[in-house]
């Protein structure tokens, strides 16, 4: 506890936009969210006033960084699963806990317990070998998709190839890497949704609408909340396997799965246990922002209301302009502004480059194409530029 | 500019709770609100990266932390104007101005210039002797309200007096301290509203929509946006009679014109010229909130949109718990969030003290009766605890 303020104190494991837009929202809750950082410059480093400097994957400097918090959580999936239990044992409160976040690290393990569980899930297998991958893209027909057993993020560790040869060109490049990978049909999907809940140590759950994200070379660039044109029946299946995975798993805090619709129903592609970019329309669009939810969740508070604030909510992720030069950011801001005043923008304190991800925005409103037309409008602004 | 981000750095002197949650606002934007703090435990300086110390009225250290700022604007109205000269006179861009804040700092130099503008105020005059406010009751009749000329807020340099005796005390403790009164007329009103706009160097006006503010003794305890049964033709009248007064008062950020609404009509009581109480409310229940408007006004960026997130919104300020001791501040918390999960809490990192006001909170929804008693249910568990 705060003694200068009689309120908790939790400490977040990484310092990128996720940790800067909670620390956001837990200056509404009275606290001051205290950043372990890889750097100075990073996202929340910038704008938190509790930081410190040290390495995710540093036991002595993760024990450093939780004495004190009353609780510990995490911006990302880097930190190893021996060191929180490592923590956990020394009486810190960690949320989630090394056993739930392991499903969320190691892509093996999660597909193994989905499958115990009887969750459809792409078909898959680990493999070690070319022989291995091409035994079962035989089965499954090519091309299949190689994914990083650890660490992949944001399009990254996940490789589409079309025949023997590009296999052996990833499988060479990851094993020379030490990295472990899998093989997994390649599905035939209408589009990918998501659904993310809340989850708090005494078993509380609040879940929100599922939303449509829009993929663009395996990194995401739209969220649609809610999914247009989803049958009710399938938004309570949704919700009710999000809610039986947290359940099963012990989740605490955020739970984020990622799903491919198909014409053959709803799989199960990835688990987030943290803030996610599909949940950053909340922001504007729930009544209660994945970032507070979250704080809520591993705190043990009573969770808020995961409800729309308006029938249609767009957020379209920001992009560095795409080349060097040209209007300053700060001048296509002013632009963006000018022409569509009523956008939400979130900018990540990251200097731009092209095609990184520097922001987001949401836009939100009745009609859900009038809405992503002033989002796509708006975000073409600060990426292109006004000539 | 911050080299780091390409983006504006707006300096706030001052780190109260306004600072604060400018804060919050900025980091959206892509910045670091840099705070000028008279100390390390004020609020703003508890969450935000870049704190420099020092006091309001020292110039040195105001041209110390002036310095790399794009803009220079404020939490308070303390800011002696031969400051703000010398700030401006230095190549600062200060906003609002010396000449503009003058009439937010000054109330004998606010009422004067109004009367000029031909904006109704109550009838007043600036008294120095025990005789002239008696002069002046015998015409206006008692009770008369004395005002200390500069400083007041919150209800402090204010003073109902009854009669001549009452008038001397007031008149013998302010004049010992060096302060100047003027005194008033007590107006028989219906209720006190509020106006709050945002005007950029560019001139654009952002107007939200009236407001009511509910005080008890002289401190706004509740805000109802939009104010209740409020006609369109006052509504319009009000809105018009802001932006007159922030253009010929040449306001660049956020203007609030605090009203009485009398029988007789609508009267100017205050003006301020910065975040303010009575816009809290704006942070869930606009588009827009006050403290993302005061950015982009200072800043000169296009402005938002203004209108109401839900048909009826409610603030209602948080004062601290009602005797020391019992159920702890986070304790409460957890029953209030327990009790109104959709209310929206903010809280200013101030230790709870018996009367303090520790933050404020919001509601929202489609009925006025129903969201305050949901405010007021959640507040009161905030004072009382739960027992």
């Amino acid at each position: 506890v705060d003694e200068r303020t009689g309120l908790p104190i939790v400490g977040m494991i990484g310092a990128g936009q996720l940790a800067r837009m909670t620390h956001q929202a837990a200056i509404g809750l009275g606290q001051s969210l205290r950043v372990l950082a890889a750097d100075r410059s990073d996202a929340a480093a910038l704008v938190a006033a509790e930081v410190e400097i040290g390495a995710a994957d540093d036991l002595v400097a993760l024990q450093r960084f939780s004495k004190g918090c009353d609780v510990v959580t995490f911006d990302h999936e880097h930190v190893p699963g021996d060191h929180i239990r490592a923590l956990a044992a020394a009486g810190v409160s960690v949320h989630p806990s090394a056993d739930a976040l392991r499903y969320a690290q190691d892509k093996h393990a999660m597909r193994h317990r989905l499958e115990q569980l009887g969750v459809p899930v792409p078909a898959w297998r680990r493999v070690n070998t070319q022989a291995e991958i091409v035994e079962f893209a035989d089965g499954a027909g090519w091309p299949v998709v190689l994914k990083a057993v650890r660490g992949g993020y944001d399009g990254r560790g996940v490789w589409m190839v079309d025949d023997p040869q590009q296999a052996q060109q990833v499988l060479a490049a990851q094993s020379a890497a030490g990295g472990e990978l899998l093989v997994e049909q390649r599905v035939s999907l209408r589009r990918e949704l998501a659904v993310q809940l809340a989850r708090s140590p005494f078993g509380q759950v609040a879940v929100y609408p599922v939303v449509e994200t829009v993929q663009v070379d395996g990194i995401c660039v739209q969220v649609l909340a809610p999914a247009p044109d989803l049958p009710d029946d399938t938004a309570v299946e949704i919700a009710q396997l999000a809610i039986r995975l947290a359940t099963e798993l012990d989740v605490v805090g955020l739970l984020t799965v990622e799903l491919f619709d198909t014409p053959d129903g709803i799989l199960v592609n990835e688990l987030a246990m943290r803030p996610h970019n599909s949940g950053h329309w909340s922001i504007e669009g729930a009544r209660t922002s994945q970032f507070e939810q979250h704080l809520r969740a591993v705190l043990d508070y009573p969770l808020g209301p995961c409800e729309l604030t308006a029938p249609a909510v767009v957020m379209v992720n920001l992009l560095g302009p795409e080349q060097e030069g040209g209007q300053s950011i700060d001048e296509r801001l002013h632009h963006l502004f000018a022409a569509e005043p009523g956008v939400k923008v979130h900018l990540y304190g990251k200097r731009p480059r092209p095609g990184r991800k520097i922001g987001h925005l949401t836009a939100l409103g009745e009609d859900l194409a009038t809405v992503r037309a002033r989002a796509e409008r708006a975000a073409t602004i600060l990426r292109e530029g006004t000539q």
